[in-house]
């Protein structure tokens, strides 16, 4: 491998492990598919359909996400919203990333 | 799966993310194998030696770490430091981890 091939590998590995916690973090309010990779853009995560949306099926199937359909313009919408078990969960990994990112912090200024 | 089981997954996904860069970190100065596990567990992150070995062997043959025997004691260690190509993957990946911390604290806070 190249050390760009290595390295994207390793970028894209410390993408991933934020990614849920990332998701559920945006589904305080209703989204469907489209608008959340949207949202997600915004703030600088970018993902695509194929990652997202097969975690939202994943995601709602664990009961974290709740999805309801709605008839928008020409074609029906499944919106997610985090339920309370998710809401569970992310609090959960929100003290664990702050713990990771205050554990990194200290080993990359050591 | 429980929310237990669900959350351990995640947790394991976000550790996951940093171990390449905690260990290029603290590789500046040789270690082996044990050593560098107690030098990870010190700083927060438990590893195993079935999960850090492997990883180990697979950042030298990536060319990311050098290694070299040294007979000490009873026996043969292995030493492992980083390479000047490992220095130069460890330094993007802290400004990649640096720019994922600030997009994930803003997403979090939003």
């Amino acid at each position: 491998m190249t050390n760009n091939t290595l390295l994207e590998n390793s970028v894209l590995e410390l993408r991933r492990g934020v990614i849920v916690l990332a998701v559920l973090s945006q589904l305080d309010q209703e989204q469907y598919g489209y608008s959340l990779l949207k949202r997600l853009s915004e703030q600088g995560l970018e993902l695509d359909q194929g990652t997202l949306y097969p975690l939202l099926r994943r995601l709602e199937s664990q009961g974290l996400l709740k999805s309801t359909w709605k008839l928008e313009e020409a074609r029906p919408r499944r919106y997610y919203v985090i339920s309370e078990s998710g809401r569970q969960i992310l609090s959960q990994l929100k003290k664990e990333w702050a713990s990771n990112t205050t554990m990194m912090d200290k080993m990359l200024a050591g």
